[in-house]
């Protein structure tokens, strides 16, 4: 039993190492911004370690914390943001992994809506979120103005979550996306999906303006 | 003669995993959106499997329908598109390849023409296409207003191909791209093409509006 | 003293096929577009020939042609743009090889000159051309109208040349970019000179206009 | 001893050729431009040597010059720019490598500031530099006009460098980008960061005017 549990960390492990790289190959964890994280059960989960960079992760730069972002058996200082993660991962039962990216086109959202929501409207790729099956139904991408209190900021988020009746993603004004998934291929796909939307919007905006 | 069939098959499949990873490296299929196929003869065609990424595709993600778009033999799930290909290879007995992406440009496209169409003019680029020797002659690709109704749309699409001379791609509003070729590296070269052309054309209009 | 020659052949003949993948990854040449030559004696050079891949040139790809284009020894068929070439070799006695690309933003300069020239001033990257030595004195390149009577446009590009001091370059509207260099080197750092250019002047005028 | 400096200055070489093929690969120095040094001493640093693509390093490409700038035992010419590197490290004693990168959006900049300042606000990445713990804190990097007559343009950089209290990092126009830091890893972290934040400011102006 015990066996199956470090095979299965180092699983978890590989898959957020795999991630990274695919992540920084996509210049979406710039200057090691942005954090990866990896549910193990009700009462732990594995998160990088702040200030590093994504693209060359190693089972090192992985540590445990507890369910409310404590480190577990460690001297390692995990990112500033894993009491977003602890959220995400409270709030939605389903969520295995958590993702947080910082890019280009997350950044610039910002710039027309400080705090708010992002509505996509019509696009074929709304669909790679699981539960969605129709572009004709908005999906809509609350907006929290960025703070450096990450109390505060997890506190504005789960009053958000209590008043809408579904969510897959947030974005934290002039820093970044967090989104999450069942298993490591579906967050992927979210993460993928989000910024090819962002891409979009922007895009969308400089021609329609 | 039946190991001649196979030997052509798995060479098949070769070319479409091999489109795949070229796809996927120029980010035109993102999020498992878009999908492939290759004719098999004038019953059946290879198709993508539904939700996988195009850029990791092996061969059991390839699977046989029948002129119509069914599955033969086999219990997978072809893409809900597939009633697109098995249309354009009826209307264009010459194509051996279908290719649907689902690009940034082609995307943005539709945020200024959801039905209609868009007009190359003047890109010497439009001389990839089979057929056209000179920029002097408009390329016309038409626009659909995207559907959840494969069978609507298949019908739209059916109907605009009765009232035009030639026609070598169209568009699906917010959703991507469809061509088609008779060799592999010709389908290859109008993909890449018309992503030129979309994406000179959108900049083309930031610039002059 | 032939041994030799050969020699020279296979290197000149690596170089392009070198070159042709470093395009190619900056996608300078899509969809077959573009051809690239190497000079060989007075009386002959060595060109790409038509409508292949400039990322998979193999030796078989290039051809020997005469000092005005035409094909010697060989069945095959040399690109349209050969002519061009041939002038560049006859007017710079200097330039050793020639490229053609056929990018983004060397198209989209034409959406606003359609026949002129663009200036490019106050880049520090001016000086990436051979006898250029400050950003202070205006590198000008002159655009003429894209033409399928090769003859035509050769004899316009011919009869500009006789009116300018020097030239490093010039546009083909809606086509692409010539340039040439006494070294292979010398002639990438060309192409890539001005194709950062061309992008910075395209992103100057949508951000300025 | 003298063993232990060969192998700094190897090691330090290395850090020079692997950071030049990281930035060619992310196109921020074009066709030869740009230049990278790195701290032997107080009395001597090493910097690459003029007109080499920066994604193609040697150790023989790197070679050492005094405080001032001037080749030591070497017929090798230094770049230009090595009199703003030995600036740096004089002003910033910390200063271990510099990095000067010539991007796109390091030079559209100056397309609408060729002398002042950008100032950054409201980017979480801002905190991507040592010294600066949240995004609430303006980021303001200098931008100077382009000059050939590096002795001036060093002396324009000293005299402001006496009127402000801390610099990360400056700008020329149309030119390009110099940051520094202590380790090659705070280096390109610096380098990372700026050329994100040129690219979302640009963006932004886009979007906003």
């Amino acid at each position: 039993m015990a066996t199956m549990v470090t095979l299965d960390q180092e699983q978890l492990k590989q898959d957020l190492i795999d991630t990274g790289r695919w992540i920084d190959g996509n210049r979406w964890c710039p200057a090691t911004s942005g954090n990866l994280s990896a549910w193990l059960d009700a009462e732990q989960f594995l998160i990088t370690v702040s200030g590093k960079g994504k693209g060359e992760l190693t089972p090192d730069d992985l540590m445990t914390v507890d369910a409310s972002g404590n480190p577990v058996n460690t001297p390692k200082r995990p990112s500033a943001e894993t009491l977003l993660h602890s959220l995400i991962y409270r709030r939605f039962p389903q969520a295995r992994y958590v993702f947080h990216t910082h890019s280009i086109y997350g950044t610039l959202i910002s710039r027309v809506i400080w705090s708010g929501e992002i509505v996509f409207r019509n696009y074929e790729l709304q669909k790679a979120f699981a539960g969605i099956d129709t572009h004709e139904v908005a999906l809509k991408v609350p907006v929290f103005g960025n703070s450096q209190d990450m109390v505060a900021l997890a506190q504005e988020v789960d009053t958000h979550l209590d008043s809408v009746q579904s969510c897959q993603a947030f974005i934290l004004a002039g820093h970044g996306l967090y989104t999450w998934g069942s298993t490591v291929k579906e967050t992927r796909r979210h993460i993928e999906a989000l910024e090819f939307l962002l891409e979009c919007e922007y895009k969308s905006m400089l021609l329609l303006k």
